[in-house]
């Protein structure tokens, strides 16, 4: 077999199945291709076009004159057979069959036959019946919705929507992502080969599951336990209800399996368990940009006494101890900061707290052993807190945990520069201290 | 004391404190203020300047010649009684007092000072050390961050962060408020007297609080259980850890009080509890648009199946029924669908559906006595969602619950469409089936 490397890191892309019908997805795809800013070969195939996009058209993959790496192929499922054989002929690594009508419409011998042919050239296959995949070091966007900006999360996806939308609100971020496959049929490229791939990838920090069954649960154990030495791992995994289960046996023909042995395999792995898509994002985040706190123990620094109150009771719902500060501590805050703060933790630095008065109190606080990580949540229009947190993090070992929220289009743009800088924002405290319970954990 | 609804509908504002300097909140106010669009008359009170912002300015508030209703206060606390003289003598309606220094600082004789001269006079007070208010119906924002959008939802809050965080969402997704008040230290006007107003408001049809503490449960619960007449009310109220209520008390001086005793109160009065500030938002929107369902039976509708199966975990978690379909709805859809979609519930129509995938299914389900909800879940790129969404609620009775998610541009354009034409858009399968949860509480 080819190796996977290869599909990834493509220098020459062929759209099987390419349209000028901007509806159609074959148009889609190839566009985004396109304004992903691939720099390698785009050939559109399509024998009834003269040119798709801007790019002349091929009547056939094999009419294409010189190499190609990937295929993405988006015509109906009975004319896939045919340019597989063409894709092995030509010794494509991959084959991205994003048509549907295999094993999922009950089709199991035409996705038999698909995976045979595979077999026969050692081509790759992702999918069938998939929304095709994402690299952004490579630029390649062979999927939708387009997605380019480059981060440290990789996302496996059983489900085509819920990783395009994890790619979509880490674009929307300024985060980024550094790959995004949807498995489909997961005919031959299964969750576990992409583990053991994104492993082994140096623009991978965090690898982000949703799967909805394991296919092969001792190899996709050796997978998470080797990776696990390497990155962290996130994973959503519904069907935790007995009508979820069943929708399971629908979708991907996956076995839920009982969800306590999942949960088991999960503990002993180190694996941590998303209960929503949302968590699954957060989650992300924290795991693909921040390292586990020496400790428990937090300090809360706001503008925001809601908030404040709000992160408290999170954290000490979930295991964070809001500790009280050291006599020293707050005899040096109660000093260097104006009359109205109340020092206490939660720090309340009040209304009209700017930037300024955060770095004062997070430079004292950084100096005490008593705290191993502090929670700014920045509740108000404070221009600069990017610089102050970037500041910080260079003078400190602590985990700095940011929030910020009721910051009008100042908090859009530190939010940016946050994010650009390599810090994940949440956009309420109760999500930040979420993020943070699971960097303990 | 003047009534509070001459507050809101001001025609008159003066800014005592107005500022040149772009980072003053003095200058804040007055520009969200003249930005929001305020058609009545705006006085800029400086005696340092000549004008500010385009507007003349005034040496004095008793140097106006003419009327003022509303006055916003941003100079140091010492001056403020001073003003609050002027305002009296004015016939001011109301005085909303942003700077801090008062009860909150220790300065309770301050405050006391300030009341005593409104009551006198009959004026009412917003504050002392709060964010101010925004009424949208009148277009008057004085406060922060500059939010417009007219909406259904009246904001209530003891922290300026977190209304401002409702505020700025429900703006950005094109949802908008109708009014925002924050309660700063509350001297006058209160909780209770802001739930009598907006409960009465015809522009607000939820009321959503924030609030660490009472003042006067007696009080409290007679107003809520009059609005709860006319619309619903949710409210976030922290304070449910030991650290968390302590927290308060340095923050608003507001006693907490026992969780368990709220908590009942909220059930005796049908007062929606929000865990989260996210939560606060989503049911503020769910209830602001929708009404209760007859009943709890779901049908789940979606191009993808991943969030199909999410959301049916969600559903059965929550005691809301993914009910089987009836033979003769199945077979109706099964008629009508092409082969590849699964026919259950969730009803899969698979990725390659576009919005009149889901019209045909809806419009067949929604003829069936079966389902009392449907939740339409868009997985990708879908245009024309609104319009199939808007066509198929003036056809029925039943709940359309809509999640949109991994759609790209296209989801954010029907996002915005589907929210001006009054229906909410939650962003994952699990905060829509969260909010039908409250919808049927």
């Amino acid at each position: 077999m080819k190796p996977l490397e290869s599909v990834f890191n493509a220098r020459c892309v062929a759209v099987v199945g390419a349209s000028a019908n901007p509806e159609k997805t074959g148009h889609i795809i190839l566009k985004n291709i396109i304004e992903g800013g691939f720099a390698g070969r785009i050939y559109p195939v399509n024998p009834k076009a003269e040119e798709i996009l801007g790019l002349p058209c091929h009547a056939s993959l094999s009419a294409i004159d010189g190499p190609v790496d990937v295929v993405v192929i988006v015509v109906p499922s009975k004319f896939v057979p045919d340019v597989m054989e063409e894709a092995g002929g030509k010794q494509v690594s991959g084959a991205v069959v994003i048509s549907g009508g295999f094993g999922e419409t009950g089709n199991e011998e035409l996705e038999r036959r698909i995976v045979a042919i595979a077999e026969r050239y050692g081509t790759r296959i992702i999918g069938p019946n998939c929304q095709g995949f994402n690299y952004t070091p490579n630029r390649l966007c062979a999927s939708w919705p387009l997605v380019t900006k480059s981060g440290p999360i990789a996302v496996i996806s059983q489900s085509g929507t819920v990783g395009a939308a994890i790619e979509m609100w880490a674009e929307q971020a300024g985060i980024g992502i550094s790959g995004f496959v949807a498995l489909g049929n997961a005919a031959d490229v299964n969750e576990t080969d992409l583990i053991d791939l994104f492993k082994e990838d140096p623009n991978t920090r965090v690898i982000s599951l949703y799967i909805e069954g394991v296919q092969d649960g001792r190899r996709f154990m050796e997978s998470v336990r080797s990776a696990r030495e390497k990155k962290p791992v996130v994973v959503l995994k519904p069907g935790t209800t007995q009508k979820g289960a069943r929708a399971i046996q629908s979708h991907t023909r996956s076995i839920a399996g009982r969800d306590e042995i999942f949960e088991a395999v999960t503990r002993q792995l180190g694996i941590v368990r998303a209960r929503t898509i949302t968590e699954l994002f957060d989650y992300s985040l924290a795991l693909g940009f921040m390292d586990k706190p020496k400790g428990n123990r937090l300090l809360i620094v706001t503008s925001s006494g809601g908030s404040g109150i709000i992160a408290t009771d999170a954290a000490e719902q979930n295991g964070i101890r809001v500790v009280d500060l050291p006599g020293q501590l707050a005899a040096e805050l109660k000093q260097a900061l104006p009359p109205q703060c109340v020092v206490a933790n939660p720090l309340d630095l009040t209304g009209d707290a700017k930037a300024e008065r955060y770095r004062v109190a997070a430079d004292i606080a950084v100096q005490y052993d008593a705290v191993d990580s502090i929670l700014l949540i920045f509740g108000d229009p404070i221009p600069g807190a990017c610089e102050v947190v970037n500041d910080l993090k260079e003078k400190t070992d602590k985990r700095i945990v940011v929030a910020y929220l009721g910051g009008g289009q100042t908090e859009e743009q530190e939010k940016l520069k946050l994010h650009r800088s390599g810090t994940p924002v949440f956009p309420t405290p109760e999500r930040a201290v979420a993020a943070l319970r699971v960097l303990l954990s």
